[in-house]
């Protein structure tokens, strides 16, 4: 494992992304949400995944430089028709509409269609905190869940996040999948050669299963709750709203129509709806309560929610996005680690486009 | 256990609240709120809590005939005071301002303070329904749930519901406490004397717990996902989201300062805000997509999850709402059950506020 800097890795996503025809805004905007996930400690939406968006763009099923387009309006929402882009860059353009309405009228909800995977959801709630507002953003992904009770796989693993500004504190950032764990969960364990723990996925027939390779061997996670006794058709529900708000109500691919992330898979057929869907709100603070108002209380609820006993003397309350927020500091000094499988990724794809990629450590040269 | 006919039901609780000085109207409201819990299956939120809203108003902690007013609003968002009324008279009026503001705006969203507990949840956002809008609705409610990690009791179980219109096809309706279980579950088992499963509560040093008694012994009940390793967190940062949109953003109390909701415990002292917070959505479907079009887009969405393949041939796959509307059903026909204690009680409050409650089935009278 090496550690890169988050600015050489940044610089060399730019370029790919480039290459592929993206302008130099585009390309630094789907590097900055790449790159964000790698800072935060996502390593499965980072750079791992770089690969993943040129794979899709050579078969065409991405486009790199969209222009993405607003199709229906009214004060506080709109529709924005993604241009098959990459989500990294569409995700973006929808906030600044939300954020754009919120101005006006108080609040702005964008749904989004003809899209792709947009990395982590907590970059784009952020977007929204610099113009005092809450900001949200959830998108739906190919299926990998199956509903309770069922072993047919109908959702993806539809992340919430929610961004909320304070005043000395840092924001509250929620950025979670609907399920117990993300699939990169899964994914660092199969590498590892481990087990997973009992009541993140079950096996072809539904039963519970610790194999971190069963999903590909038919098997499918498990809704947030893991169980219907500890409640998983309540992540079950959450997974099913974000489905719905992000694909229904914008005309996207929902449930088992969901396109594939993976190139080498094909779309299913007779879509329901074009690509894949995202819904992103601004809120603004002050169309509520005076934003000093507000954050001076979010600064109390952050402070009493730290200071709650803990269970464990070595192990502090954390706040949402504290554990992310830790890991950037972490990483901006020290330098993002990478696998070598995904050092050699980059060197090969950075071969096809043209782009030398350091397969070496650049840390102390580039921070 | 005897049963008793909805109709029946509805008008002894109709009459408490007229007896409390309650418009027609409000009284109305707040009976029909009552009542469709008790129908929905939700039993601690019915009429098993009526005496409970009596206690309040005696100790002049809740107004029975509240005049709610909106104190703030933009084109998209309104700030109301609920005048400490009843949540159950102060959130539909509430609803009704966020669809007035989704017919212009496109989507309505209502901020409440100084309001009461306001019964189920799926009741106020299902409001939205007939007008071809998605309904959202949350509280806060008083801390029985600690954060992850911790042993304090900062939450309430702070339940999220949303419902989403179909054409053909029942609506989509969530209604969930953020916690495994909603605390009534609790007490359910408590009065048969059983025990919980593991991965519902914790006793008071932060230990897994199955006694139904611990939260009367200083334990808390855990967030939905049980423990970290299981997501936990997740449950944790919806309760977050729940209690931050409800009061911090509305100007209620929040975490350890939320009012407790029987009146033999005193409000906390330095209160941050007034009463216990709501916030109240409604989003027009044609602010997005044609009515007729999404609704389409639901029966499709609906019946490919209901057809999804079960594990349990005896099981069928659920759509969120369908258990609450398979009671519902039966219970408009055969009567709601209701447990001895509970008419005890209501004969009880019927008898201090001069209004008869006939201890014996009625249901076939009454249909």
């Amino acid at each position: 494992m090496k550690l890169y800097s988050s600015s050489y890795l940044k610089q060399f996503t730019k370029e790919i992304f480039l290459k592929m025809g993206a302008t130099p805004a585009q390309a630094e905007t789907a590097a900055s949400v790449l790159i964000s996930a790698d800072l935060r400690g996502v390593d499965s939406h980072g750079v791992a995944r770089l690969s993943g968006y040129v794979r899709l763009w050579e078969k065409k099923r991405l486009n790199a430089s969209p222009s993405p387009k607003i199709v229906y309006e009214t004060p506080s929402t709109a529709v924005m028709d993604g241009d098959l882009g990459a989500g990294l860059m569409v995700a973006p353009e929808a906030m600044k509409t939300a954020i754009k309405k919120a101005e006006t009228a108080g609040t702005g909800w964008v749904a989004i269609r003809n899209s792709n995977h947009f990395g982590i959801a907590g970059y784009h709630a952020m977007l929204a905190l610099e113009h005092d507002m809450i900001g949200i953003s959830m998108t739906n992904a190919s299926p990998l869940v199956s509903p309770t009770f069922s072993k047919s796989r109908l959702l993806g693993t539809n992340p919430i996040a929610v961004a909320i500004p304070a005043l000395k504190q840092p924001p509250v950032v929620i950025d979670m999948a609907t399920t117990p764990v993300a699939n990169g969960k899964l994914e660092v364990l199969q590498r590892k050669g481990e087990n997973i723990p009992e009541g993140w996925a079950q096996d072809k027939d539904g039963n519970a299963s610790i194999d971190a390779e069963i999903l590909k061997k038919g098997g499918a996670m498990l809704p947030l709750g893991s169980d219907r006794i500890h409640g998983s058709h309540k992540g079950y529900c959450l997974g099913s709203m974000v489905d719905i708000l992000t694909a229904v109500l914008s005309g996207a691919n929902y449930g088992p129509w969901v396109p594939p992330f993976v190139a080498f898979l094909d779309p299913p057929e007779n879509p329901v709806g074009e690509g894949i869907g995202h819904f992103i709100g601004a809120m603004r603070i002050d169309a509520f309560r005076p934003a000093e108002e507000f954050k001076k209380h979010m600064d109390n609820w952050i402070e009493t929610f730290r200071q709650a006993e803990p269970i464990d003397p070595n192990q502090k309350v954390l706040i949402p996005g504290d554990p992310e927020r830790m890991l950037e500091q972490e990483r901006r000094t020290n330098g993002i680690p990478l696998l070598d499988p995904v050092v050699e990724d980059l060197t090969k794809i950075g071969k096809e486009l043209g782009v030398e990629f350091e397969a070496y450590s650049t840390v102390n040269q580039n921070l």
